[in-house]
């Protein structure tokens, strides 16, 4: 008995959530598994997405007077070893280079030749190779602040993988800074942290929480982490993105000196901060419904797609009016999809609207002859579906869709904000962890920052796999926030 | 008994070409060498400047309907083995990882640890993995034509490196399009090398010569190699891009089938095509003179620079003045460089003047005190100097600023395509070969594509290290061209 399932994804959010997420990225075409174990390809709908947000957060840093440069992919053996606790941090996870040829061996096959006096890793992260850069480009000074970033790939050999979430190789912005003073950086790797939120919640409607890392999550090597925090619609947590103030620590190990104003000789006090393609795994997993992927209308690849329904003698006339709305809608600077070349008898126009669900295009518009005859149409909003339908005149459509797409980027925050506060719940003791996390629950629990010296504390969040998230800002570190997390 | 030079850089360009080179890459800050062999920083002006050259680029290819995606950096050394020629042709060059992990060895050092089952190269050029992935994304000449981008870095193990121009790691977009006929992908080849063609002359001013590659010179396993050819200050040629025929050889190697119209199941014909960050290397010894850099202004990170001259009582009215004229251009989309912060006492007017020169920005703007008082400022093109100076009135300026602009990129592919012309030399028999490149003398010679055919045409080749550089189209394939190369 095959029933036909009332939703376009399937298996839905509440049967399994994991595999929900698997099917939201393959019916989306944004992502899939490649030959090369953990390593992900990034289909042109993901990737448009990436570049979107890339071009906001870019005209983001920059502004903050941060300038791009490209360091090398490799780093030396010999670099990595310089800094113990960041060796530590990466060992398990590096790709290593040991060989720069290929031989055809005896059975046609090729092995490697060619073998290299030191190897090389690919770089997981690149505070060493860039911190070598500022120790001979930093003299004094007037060299400083120096602030810098690289938009590149990364490789962490990672075990268990998932799509977007983790992969071995990602893509992500890496921002390196270098400061005169301790108070310089610390403030430094707080703004920048605060342009993750503004970037997060204005243009992603990732709600977060701003804060700290306890000391046994920090960026290995780091003073301070600060991190922005994010509730998935299991109540798992998602780090998406960290802000480290590195102290003194990277410039000792790699020589970062510089000749201060009182002449002397000082270290200078560093600073990273990166977001990656982890963040497309967040939007998913907090917008997604059962039908599929709700792109946030900001960063859209397409924000509007054009859908005629075509039935009768006279085609030409829809075909027309949806050329001239998409013309209308590019021109106010909306991001529009109308394909006059997929012919009806390609794709008929159920499947381009379903397609549209699936891929979660912010507003679908639909034309059909007799609302061409009348200068209507009809709009679907893709977060709200049904309960939006309206048919209106196409020049009102055109008048208020900016409206429309703010609305709904809007509700996008505001319902995920909902949904995330629901599931904090202050308790006081560490006996109620362990109760409130029982039965698979999610959600995040807040309490004082001292349970985490009680005894038997590790015993609890091992037992229920939990981790803390951050002490937030907002309650001036004496609270910490402890859930499951990704 | 030192004696000032009287060019920024020192030695010039007569002196000691490649030298010259190295010295105008450091002096205008735009990248170095990296402690890891053969790959380069690319620094933050440098970078700049391939970010426009991007931007631009991306735009173009966008419009030829190709999709942007990202493929993994890693290649299984089985996918490698599939096309006979083109693992001959990268197998000397590649970067092999052979491990995953990193372990503590007993002199406190780090070893490779983990070995993989199968080893990875770093991609040399990705169409094997892109392949691939083709093959499971083709199904029915319904999918075709597929055309698909990604702009990454690459990784060929080179001995001898020079910076931009030939390092193990470099970055550039690599398309890779697949059609149903051989006349499609011909044809698309074409294409994307007159868009090569297109961004060379009309943004880089880079005059090229379009052509295909003889045989020997083709991209391995392609069925032919069309290219963008370029000649330096020096008379040597530039391969400054190349877009490929690849026919159906690396569909059948890696099985990019499809169920054409008449429903029988047939191989796709494929191309590929790339530029890189060579092209900075080639406008570099294309249009830098003894006094440094001078760069496009259509790709130019700085189009402007303002200058301001101080030494009285009143800077404040010159500073206004310059942020004022700063804000003027930057509304008319002018990319303009001031620093109210660079403060006089840290760096002298003259010291900004020669920095300015070096880094080949398009104009120099001066205010000095007099000049500010009668609403004036003195203005210079790079590229013509002393001669061009003007002192008018700052309005003035800023309505021509943009046909300043444009006419100094004209000036600079004209004067480029002058002195390539009159290095052009026909002639007609084997042995004039080898006299008009005695004496270390550059340029190319076209001649007769028969004499390729001529016994002794390989060791006329060889003893003067020359190389076919294409059989023009503008000559039907008929002729061929001979010179010496990066």
């Amino acid at each position: 008995m095959s029933k036909k399932p009332r939703t376009a994804i399937v298996p839905t959010r509440e049967e399994n959530f994991p595999e929900w997420y698997q099917q939201v990225i393959k019916s989306a075409d944004m992502a899939e598994n490649s030959p090369v174990r953990g390593c992900m390809i990034i289909k042109p709908y993901g990737f448009a997405l990436w570049e979107n947000m890339q071009r906001i957060f870019d005209g983001m840093i920059k502004d903050a007077g941060v300038q791009n440069a490209y360091f090398p992919l490799l780093i030396p053996l010999s670099f990595m070893a310089k800094e113990a606790e960041h060796v530590d941090g990466f060992a398990k996870e590096c790709a290593v280079v040991t060989h720069h040829r290929l031989e055809a061996d005896e059975e046609g096959g090729l092995q490697p030749a060619g073998k290299l006096e030191e190897p090389f890793v690919i770089r997981p992260t690149s505070e060493m190779i860039i911190g070598d850069a500022m120790a001979r480009w930093i003299q004094s000074y007037r060299d400083l602040p120096l602030k810098l970033n690289q938009w590149c790939n990364v490789m962490r050999w990672e075990m268990r993988t998932r799509l977007f979430l983790r992969t071995s190789e990602f893509l992500w912005q890496e921002g390196h800074n270098a400061f005169e003073t301790a108070e310089e950086a610390r403030e430094d790797a707080l703004k920048m942290l605060e342009s993750y939120r503004h970037f997060a919640e204005d243009y992603l409607a990732l709600p977060v929480i701003t804060g700290e890392k306890t000391a046994d999550e920090r960026f290995p090597g780091a003073i301070a982490t600060y991190t922005i925090e994010a509730m998935m619609q299991d109540g798992k947590a998602l780090q998406a993105g960290t802000s480290h103030d590195l102290g003194q620590n990277f410039a000792k190990s790699i020589g970062i000196k510089f000749q201060g104003r009182d002449g002397n000789e000082a270290f200078a006090h560093t600073t990273s901060w990166g977001i990656s393609t982890r963040l497309i795994g967040g939007m998913i997993m907090t917008h997604g419904d059962d039908d599929g992927m709700i792109m946030p209308p900001k960063v859209a690849p397409y924000q509007v797609i054009i859908i005629p329904y075509l039935n009768a003698e006279n085609p030409d006339a829809v075909i027309d009016m949806c050329e001239t709305l998409k013309t209308d809608l590019i021109q106010k600077g909306i991001r529009t999809k109308f394909d006059k070349e997929e012919k009806e008898e390609d794709v008929r126009a159920s499947d381009k609207m379903w397609g549209a669900v699936k891929k979660g295009i912010p507003i679908r518009v639909e034309i059909g002859e007799r609302e061409a005859s009348e200068g209507k149409l009809t709009w679907v909003r893709r977060d709200l579906g049904k309960q939006t339908k309206e048919t209106c005149l196409v020049n009102q459509f055109v008048t208020q869709a900016h409206d429309i797409l703010n609305n709904m980027q809007n509700d996008m925050y505001e319902r995920a904000k909902a949904f995330r506060d629901e599931r904090i719940t202050d308790i006081s003791t560490l006996d109620e962890i362990g109760k409130y996390f029982a039965n698979d629950k999610g959600g995040f629990v807040r309490l004082d920052v001292k349970v985490m010296n009680e005894k038997g504390f590790e015993d609890v969040m091992k037992t229920h796999s939990l981790t803390t998230r951050c002490m937030p800002f907002a309650d001036d570190g004496k609270m910490v926030l402890i859930g499951k997390a990704y």
